[in-house]
């Protein structure tokens, strides 16, 4: 770990946790991480897993808003594997250290080796994930390729969430934020897995495009899928945050009211 | 013909069609025709299909306000398609008439059955549909039911789907109108048919869950899916029209800006 590159440490939730993350690099956690952990119940009690948990903000996050849930953060870079064990170390983050840890695990793994790996079945009560974008498919590029990094991304997405219901106990909960169009990928994976799924789109602004959504959804419930009000993160001509986002961002509120 | 049930004529697009219809059951047309028609680009030229066209509402609302298209209503139920021609010889809709004509043909047909009813490969550029809802899956009903219906109402995007894949032309358009929860089978059926997919979630009211969704999407490519910002049809406290859905309903905006 000798050529690990410079590092920051940056408070979140109102100083209430704090992040160690590389300071130059396209991995720094920001806003989705936020609200991917909003989506958690603030009454959550158990055991959460957050798969690719890079340096650990979306896990901190749940652990800071949710007095009575456990994180493991789940990553097997082991760069960001580092970093994690960094942010569970900050002093700043000593109140919250007993009830967050790390497994460095890929979690891609299937059957015995996801197993052996530390991702027993039926062992969390709730999975989030932020899966990494493949950034190829946002670039213009011929249909071949295109298409060849949406299957790969498609596979992404059926590889994490068979994961998630593998090691998800019956009724758990799973929260995926993602781009909106991986939404049919992830509706595809969850068919059969998990029911009662609510979609948030997130836009930037009220008049655009959704930038993300937020999929919820429960192990082995047949409900149907709600779509939800939007979450509109900016408003306003001085582009201030809305209230609503400003909530989320400061952990008081959960993104779905539970 | 002669048991047929009592019926109304009305008014759409403040008079510009009228519509011919059962007076006392379901079927009657109302907002989501309206919707899905708005679906259309304005300056759409040529030749749309409206799969399950009922008393031809939808399809009505697209030649009332395109004014370059044609549209042949696609009806099995002879009930129905008996309202259609009603629809189409109604005295008020004469200066639309030359450009609609009715088919009375099953548009979950395949292959040559198809093209011998009268849908033959390549013959439209636009295809629009409002597939009727299965009602079982909105009761309270044991989790066997409600996942039997599940699959009818999966299989049914699937075969309409497929079809209207089948009968368009390379680049022409599909635009669907659904409940959100049909959202999965409507992405999964157009993988691989149809790219570019644009999503609008339907709201009665800003604050409460989508009603409907619209998806329009292109045969043939292999663009991204856009998540819209959603359509509110009503707002204030006296639940008034939103400007939005007025327009739409007089026939005077797309739902898209084109």
């Amino acid at each position: 770990m000798a050529q690990l590159p410079a590092n920051t440490a940056d408070a979140f939730h109102r100083g209430r946790f704090w992040l160690v993350q590389p300071k130059d690099t396209g991995h720094r956690a920001g806003a989705d991480a936020l609200i991917l952990a909003a989506a958690v119940p603030t009454d959550f009690a158990g055991r959460l897993a957050d798969f690719g948990a890079g340096a650990g903000a979306a896990a901190m996050a749940v652990v800071s808003r949710c007095a009575n849930a456990e994180a493991v953060l789940v990553e097997s870079e082991p760069e960001m594997a580092h970093f994690a064990r960094l942010t569970l170390n900050h002093p700043q983050n000593a109140s919250l250290r007993e009830r967050a840890s790390l497994l460095v695990a890929d979690v891609t793994l299937a059957g015995e080796d996801r197993e052996r790996a530390g991702l027993g079945r039926n062992a969390f009560d709730f999975i989030i994930m932020n899966p990494p974008f493949n950034a190829a498919s946002d670039r213009a590029s011929p249909d071949v390729i295109r298409q060849k990094a949406h299957v790969m991304a498609d596979g992404m997405f059926e590889d994490w969430i068979k994961s998630a219901a593998a090691v998800l106990r019956s009724r758990g909960g799973i929260a995926i934020i993602a781009r909106p169009q991986s939404i049919g990928a992830i509706l595809a994976a969850m068919d059969g897995r998990f029911g009662g799924a609510e979609i948030v789109p997130v836009h930037a602004h009220a008049e655009r495009n959704a930038i993300r959504i937020v999929v919820r959804a429960w192990r082995g419930t047949r409900a149907p899928l709600s779509l939800m009000p939007p979450l509109v993160l900016h408003e306003g001509s001085d582009n201030r945050f809305s209230a609503r986002a400003e909530a989320i961002n400061a952990g008081a509120a959960s993104l779905l009211g539970d």
